[in-house]
């Protein structure tokens, strides 16, 4: 496990040395920039458990991180209205679901009452409800099968996401016919969110793909990885994906740490995060493509001078598209867990018909806007994702051959 | 334990007949009358464990309840910013819930992770917080004091009230260093809110005199309870009282049976409630005096024409202020739970100077401005409070000397 913190709130010298070696192995890019990038950030390690730590301040402004919830309530901009995409991908991914749970979680190894689990990076519903309910009844079903009936537990669901998710349309929406107990978590999952031990199955649908922050060199004129006049690494130069991927690298090693010590012993965590195949550049995969059709908008707004292109250059979305290798590497390095399955999905084939630009900006705006607004104000954001639209539908050939590959990595990952 | 819901959702016919024996025996208050409003109600109890209802429908709407929360955000008439009274009540009683858990509490019993509390009807802090912070120091001392240093558990706070609660503002004002992990918990505590034998102490605060819904006779113009020209019991007949007590017993009864449920055994809940002495009848009571006089208000505005009568004989405050025998005779009732300690509190006296119209006014609007302007309309409001403010200076006397026999009444119960 990865540095605790001590009373003080310091790094222990031991951990610091373990955390040095570690720093100077880097994983999957190796090179000594990305190494110098993780020495710069090892500091904000937030593992420390309540016994060593006593404080447990995981909210965005104790951690430092950036929290851009998706926009809340119910209007026509909202998450609630327009997040479709991300709904398929949790159908389409229910039989996998079902499956992990029918043939890889042991509840026989539980005690009986309650099964606890979470959503992580939840927002504001339906999909999380649609999802959760999915997976309570797949547990009902694995324990009927295992013999258990009269064992059957009692469901307790915690959905987390950042402070700043709109919790109130959340439980407003709570499906009044729901089968456990609801429970709102605010914080974010890049630190701890849970009691040790006390979480039975974990699930995060379209959330990990968010750095817990913009890497710092990105806005350092002086540093290679300067991402002048792009927000995002899709089309930039070598330094700047090393910058992200170090990020996330960081990012999942702090996730991945605080779930192990949260899950039970055979506890399990399934996650869908958006994905390129290995090898695959960024160039030919559609979040990337978007982002990068975001940035352009933003150059030509700028040129325009609707904006300046200070601050286009001062902006960079804090999102990664990983490959299964890379998490692959991320999760192996864990030694509480273990990959039970990973695979690329191609769940935008199951949609009927060619690209819409609309539908593809407004769900995209649903989840964006809040960080635009933050940079941009909010007056530029009606014409920012009008421009979206229109370069969606010039680039439709290019986002839909992006899609055959497969753009959905689903991983499940078991608690040793 | 009272009446389990089958699959169907309807009673058992056993336990329609314990409900009907015990309806035939009232408790404190014996009369027929109180029982015919008992055998009306009963139908609404909820009580069933999802292993025998399956479907956990705690929401106002599934439960016919009505919800009024304290008033959101951070404004002016924000309950956050007017509720320091309550503050006062928790500070007077900070000694009482450290002495209960230092004297009562066998920590020894739990296993040692992690430590799970609640607060039911917390609003939006900073009073839960000042609460919980004080429980969880306390729960620490007692595990010092024990010699269980090694076994400090991690802290889960649970923070409940209804599904319209702000708890956007409660989770944003969540202190930076808190030492435990946070959950909110949406959902009437007239109700099952947790999983079986899954937390170790509760509290609540200002919280349990708040009825689950107006009892019906209060509007029906043939009823001998109807309650034409108040919108309390204060200054009423017999039987508007015996329909305020008939369903603040009934909302006990079921409060108390899910909190024995949801305690592990050894567990404990320690409640503050705003109560009268034994044998005082409500006119002496300053929170019963202050619904009179806010009734007063609206039946002057209703003469002016601001109002109609109809509104008013149309609306009743769902609050009851019981006495410490109402209380007890609840709490023994259930066979899980026993009184460890209850005591009336003059916190009030702890107060310097003499009342403040203004303040006592803006107090009660943070906890009411609801539950008037869904009657009302929020027209009314200003110029209600501002009267009220008025009448509470003319009525000061009577409102001192009712301080003095103790509003407030601390109950300690243990989960047998």
């Amino acid at each position: 496990m990865l540095g605790q913190v001590n009373n003080e709130g310091r790094l222990d010298p031991k951990e610091r040395h373990e955390i040095g070696t570690r720093v100077r192995r880097p994983l999957f890019m190796r090179c000594l920039y990305r190494a110098s990038i993780k020495k710069r950030i090892k500091h904000t390690a937030h593992l420390g458990s309540p016994q060593t730590q006593r404080v447990i301040s995981n909210d965005d402004a104790a951690t430092m991180q950036q929290s851009f919830p998706m926009n809340g309530g119910d209007g026509p901009h909202s998450y609630r209205n327009n997040s479709h995409f991300q709904r398929q991908d949790i159908n389409v991914s229910r039989t996998m679901i079902e499956e992990a749970i029918a043939k890889k979680l042991d509840v026989k190894c539980f005690s009986s009452n309650p099964f606890r689990l979470a959503d992580l990076g939840c927002s504001v519903g339906p999909n999380t409800f649609i999802a959760m309910q999915h997976i309570v009844e797949a547990v009902e079903r694995k324990y009927l099968a295992q013999g258990l009936k009269s064992e059957m537990p009692e469901f307790q669901v915690f959905f987390n996401d950042h402070v700043g998710n709109d919790f109130n349309t959340l439980f407003a929406s709570l499906p009044t016919e729901r089968r456990y107990f609801a429970c709102g978590v605010p914080g974010s999952f890049h630190g701890r969110l849970f009691p040790e031990s006390s979480i039975h199955f974990m699930f995060s649908s379209h959330a990990l793909h968010w750095l817990s922050k913009v890497p710092e060199e990105l806005l350092d004129k002086n540093s290679p990885a300067w991402n002048r006049g792009r927000i995002h690494y899709t089309s930039g130069p070598e330094e700047v994906s090393h910058a992200y991927a170090a990020q996330f690298e960081h990012d999942m090693e702090i996730f991945l740490s605080a779930r192990a010590k949260e899950l039970v012993v055979g506890g399990m965590i399934v996650f869908l995060i958006p994905a390129l195949p290995n090898g695959i550049p960024a160039s030919q995969n559609p979040y990337c493509v978007m982002f990068d059709l975001l940035g352009a908008s933003l150059m030509d707004m700028a040129k325009e001078g609707l904006i300046s292109e200070a601050q286009v250059d001062s902006f960079n979305l804090p999102i990664h598209v990983a490959s299964p290798e890379q998490m692959t590497e991320m999760v192996e390095k864990n030694e509480c867990l273990t990959i039970e399955r990973m695979e690329l999905v191609d769940s935008r084939s199951k949609l009927v018909g060619p690209i819409n630009g609309k539908e593809c900006a407004m769900c995209l705006r649903a989840g964006l806007e809040g960080i635009f607004t933050q940079h941009f104000g909010s007056g530029i954001i009606d014409q920012l994702f009008d421009r979206l639209s229109k370069q969606i539908m010039e680039s439709s050939h290019q986002l839909e051959s992006g899609n055959k590959e497969g753009t959905l990595l689903f991983v499940v990952v078991r608690r040793k």
